[in-house]
């Protein structure tokens, strides 16, 4: 099969076209700075030659135009007619407790994911206005949606309930939904084919270390746990996002410093994390491991306090599923932070983790890092959000059939 | 040396007089609902008859008077006079970060807890009420205070700042404090005691569970970690306090149940925890266990949602302390619930615990409850937050000589 994958943000759409069969990537791409002045357009496809242009993109409506005529024509196309294409694969925030997997987006789907908006107010709109702007010039085309959230379906009522009144579970949904879902089933899947198992006889920690980043608790492959909760503002010390903290400061701050419940929630979500930690040093961790090196006390602060609060989950998750086989590091900085990986795996002595360190400097793209005397297995895989879209829309279209 | 151990509650006042060389109790007693009508007063000398009686509290200076004369007076003393107390021993909150160690009530010392009232606005005011009694009527008896928070104070700092902006720890003093020091402590001793080593050797995870409960991790006889932070919100779920949740859920039920930001920190703090996830059946364990046994679905919902949050605690604390020579339950719930102690120790298997069911059922007061093969030793120990505070009244006034 082809499928067509489409990632929506509020002013960005990003595509990849993929064979299924192979996991080949046909062509790929990105617009930016939809609904505002200086839109751009990148186009790859993967036997030609790339593209940068500017164009005019008053809406996504606007950018799957220009797409669709991109992948079909003759200078520029990599495939003959729309016809090709045997499905669109749509990355959705949220699909609340309604979709445990990818869906046929049929009405009654569509009208379920706009019931979830108030769970996403941001993302699953925007989601929404790609979705229809691909049914508008797709009609034929079979559209699926794949959620963030649905992966941790699975996870167990003592597990994703809070310790609120449980009115607000039963009227709001107030419960943990998790994130990143698309990634930690990606990462989990790849971890067991290097691990040489049915994914369903393993126990993996996955650990996706972005800007925003979750670590999940994977058994049999299944999620059982997950740092990210009822939003992504939960779990570990983010780029900007604060993690879990004492509700009571959120109180404190507001009375202290005279800020309103919406200011001190920005404050959390976009001022707080390694960036509030490093005293407004820097977001990312390539700036803060520069100054780490040279013996910077905010960039330490930060990084320290950062990986042990990965440290914490790591090994509540161990406990929880009884072990673990692996521990698999992913996304920006789980890819390419040797040295917050080797911050996290240094505490991990008392479940068996034993670092292989030039292996850890040096790893690039897909590795092992643990020594051979470990006895958890430790990787850095790549995650692919788009691939596990990809497979997610051929299991929702083979689950039809 | 006798030491007179008084702890003040807002409407309360505890009192306890120990030999402190054999750790023995001459008398103990209680003053309630001072400051309102039916003021009640209990007193229990060890070598006579326990009395009961209303009396007028108008305020806690009332209810020291009272207390004085009884310990001295003819019919019910214990003691000749007030110079046979070496020391009064006061409980007091927060210590914020100025007291690492109880402290000889000066000044200055009283300044500072002054101070630090702004972080238990509630409680330290009290206190000092209770010391400025004592030292009317006791003008020349040392007066020492201990702390909740100050067995916290070796928390290194990447457990004890939070994700948020750094400003915030140097202005406000937003960190992790810690609660329940007196107790961690006394526990700690007590689990080294039975393990036949010196607490300076031991990796111990203490979990005091109570109405309020926290749990911390307790390296060489230093606190390292523990749940409770910046107050006594955070960290497992508790009878009918929330413990960490998801920081935006306070946002969500302020927007969507139109309630101010003082209401929902009320809900979190007083409607929330196994009572609100109960559905409001009940905030003791007590009762809920019995519904639990009947298969009540709301008790069997809340007990194992807090259950599953100790797990996690205890699995990070093992982890970041590399290991733990023993788990010790006390408080109300950990002496008594043998249900809670199961729930947990049920999954603690990855970390080595084998818990021998007969003599957890069967565990009253001080008992070794897992099993000859349990890699961690399992224990409950009824704690005595009194006499933490005595042994910490003699170290500081051996500490002073």
């Amino acid at each position: 099969m082809k499928v067509l994958v489409v990632n929506c943000g509020s002013s960005s759409l990003k595509f990849r076209l993929i064979v299924t069969d192979t996991e080949t990537v046909i062509a790929k791409g990105l617009f930016e700075r939809i609904g505002s002045n200086g839109g751009h357009f990148v186009y790859s496809p993967t036997d030609g030659e790339k593209q940068e242009r500017d164009v005019d993109l008053p809406d996504h409506d606007a950018a799957v135009h220009i797409l669709i005529d991109t992948l079909t024509n003759a200078d520029t196309g990599v495939i003959k007619s729309l016809d090709e294409i045997d499905a669109v694969g749509h990355r959705i925030v949220h699909g609340g407790d309604k979709f445990s997997h990818a869906a046929i987006l049929t009405p009654e789907a569509i009208a379920a994911i706009e019931e979830c908006a108030p769970l996403a107010p941001i993302h699953n709109p925007v989601n929404l206005m790609g979705i229809r702007a691909c049914m508008k010039y797709m009609p034929n085309t079979t559209m699926v949606g794949a959620f963030d959230t649905s992966f941790h379906h699975t996870i167990p009522e003592k597990a994703y309930l809070y310790g609120i009144p449980y009115e607000y579970y039963r009227k709001d949904r107030i419960r943990r939904y998790g994130f990143h879902g698309m990634s930690h089933e990606y990462i989990a899947n790849e971890t067991a084919k290097l691990l040489g198992k049915d994914v369903a006889d393993t126990k993996i920690i996955t650990c996706h270390l972005g800007n925003g980043a979750s670590i999940t608790a994977v058994k049999g492959g299944r999620s059982v746990d997950t740092s990210m909760g009822f939003t992504p503002l939960e779990g570990i010390i983010m780029g900007t996002r604060s993690g879990s903290i004492d509700p009571e400061i959120i109180n404190v701050i507001s009375e202290r410093e005279n800020k309103s419940l919406k200011e001190v929630m920005n404050i959390l979500n976009n001022k707080s994390g390694i960036y509030g930690l490093s005293d407004y040093l820097s977001a990312d961790v390539r700036d803060l491991t520069a100054e780490y090196n040279k013996g910077n006390e905010n960039a330490i602060r930060a990084l320290s306090t950062y990986a042990y609060s990965i440290v914490k989950y790591v090994g509540a998750y161990a406990t929880v599923m009884n072990g673990a086989d692996a521990i698999t590091f992913t996304a920006g900085v789980g890819e390419h932070s040797f040295l917050v990986r080797k911050l996290v795996c240094d505490h991990l002595q008392f479940l068996g983790v034993k670092l292989d360190e030039k292996a850890n400097k040096e790893a690039d793209g897909t590795a092992l890092i643990s020594a051979p005397d470990s006895s958890i297995k430790v990787y850095v895989i790549p995650t692919d959000e788009e691939m596990s879209i990809a497979r997610q829309a051929v299991e929702a279209i083979n689950a039809q059939k």
